[in-house]
């Protein structure tokens, strides 16, 4: 598999995108592709607008970007990898579901095709999205995702909370997780970085990349900090 | 209608259910109430841990208070109120669905039994949990909730957020919940605040006690501030 899995989209005052754009160049490859992008996790804009400021930021890459909104999902064979823009994960997650994408897609990218998410769409790729940090505005009749990866990311992950405020913090909400779903890793993906997986000669490998790295959560597991460049593949297993 | 919906249970500092004693004494009477406690919402803490630290806060009020899990729902017309304790909003949804409460709770409340929340026990009076700020941690198997008013409270609303941080804000959350739900109407609750729904000759009033104040949000109407002792009547309308 070839995955590449951000905990968001920019860097504090940078361009969309370009903190990863090597990455993705690289996951993308040399020539022209045709990317099929999910705009669904858009909610305060149409899909159509959010396509078209994707497709503008991937011709500067030179690739064509289609949003999924205007396809269908037997038409994905026509594509040579899948983008999923970040938003709200519920929202996502529930047009994905109805409009056939949620089978499609993981057949797809365990054959190979490589697939690139951002925050709400780093989540899709996971088991569930139950450790996104977003309001559930609509019900996505339930929360199985692509289960391209076993572990669970938190996007935009952050240690810090607000002086003073009763609310739960980051870490209480995944202790609340791994209470509920105690065999299942959680990785606390700071702002800045990202997942990478890559086919390999014995199955695939995951490593943190860029920025400044990651907790890693396990039930009743004291937690691990991370730094960018650490090795994930265990967490494949 | 006769409600106790608090943002959360304590001021900063403050003892557990300190700040809104006075009202809590005056929906339960002056006699001894047998409480019906629903501890659904605690995830890092057992269902008698939560129940018997809540019987121990009620009893200093005079009332004898017992763990709905310990319960079936046939039981609930042998009670004098329900208090639904604060934590995770999908487990204490989750838990109340599959032991029947979701449907019992209503007919009684609705025929005038009083009941308190707080936090995830605040939402779950409302028509849904999609304003719960809570993580996603189990499938609660559809949002729909105790339907007791018939707009959102979005619980420990801040206008505050994280300097530097990339993800939403609380105001961009209700944002996305309005384009998706434009009919209903969002009450951003600040820590410390309650609303108190009570009967009248000409209908159930309601009004915003205590604390902060709190911020009502529409579809494409203007935020209004609202400050404690705000008739917010029309809301039930």
């Amino acid at each position: 598999m070839n995955l590449l899995l951000l905990s968001n989209s920019r860097k504090p005052g940078g361009g969309w995108l370009d903190h990863a754009e090597p990455l993705i160049r690289e996951i993308l490859g040399a020539g022209r592709a045709r990317i099929l992008f999910l705009p669904f996790a858009a909610v305060n804009m149409s899909f159509d607008a959010y396509t078209s400021m994707a497709a503008e930021r991937f011709a500067r890459m030179g690739h064509a970007l289609y949003g999924a909104h205007r396809r269908r999902p037997a038409a994905l064979a026509g594509f040579d990898a899948v983008v999923v823009g970040g938003g709200n994960s519920f929202r996502l997650l529930a047009e994905t579901r109805a409009r056939g994408w949620l089978t499609a897609i993981p057949r797809a990218v365990r054959a190979g095709m490589p697939y690139i998410g951002w925050s709400a769409g780093a989540n899709l790729a996971c088991p569930t999205i139950r450790t996104t940090n977003d309001m559930p505005v609509i019900d996505p009749g339930g929360f199985e995702a692509l289960n391209l990866v076993p572990f669970q990311i938190n996007p935009h992950y952050t240690e810090r909370s607000l002086r003073g405020h009763g609310g739960e913090t980051r870490d209480d909400r995944i202790a609340e997780f791994l209470a509920m779903n105690p065999g299942v890793a959680v990785l606390g993906l700071r702002e800045g970085s990202l997942v990478r997986v890559s086919p390999g000669a014995r199955g695939p490998r995951a490593s943190l990349l860029l920025g400044p790295g990651a907790r890693l959560f396990r039930h009743r597991r004291a937690v691990r900090e991370l730094r960018a460049g650490a090795n994930l593949t265990a967490l494949l297993g």
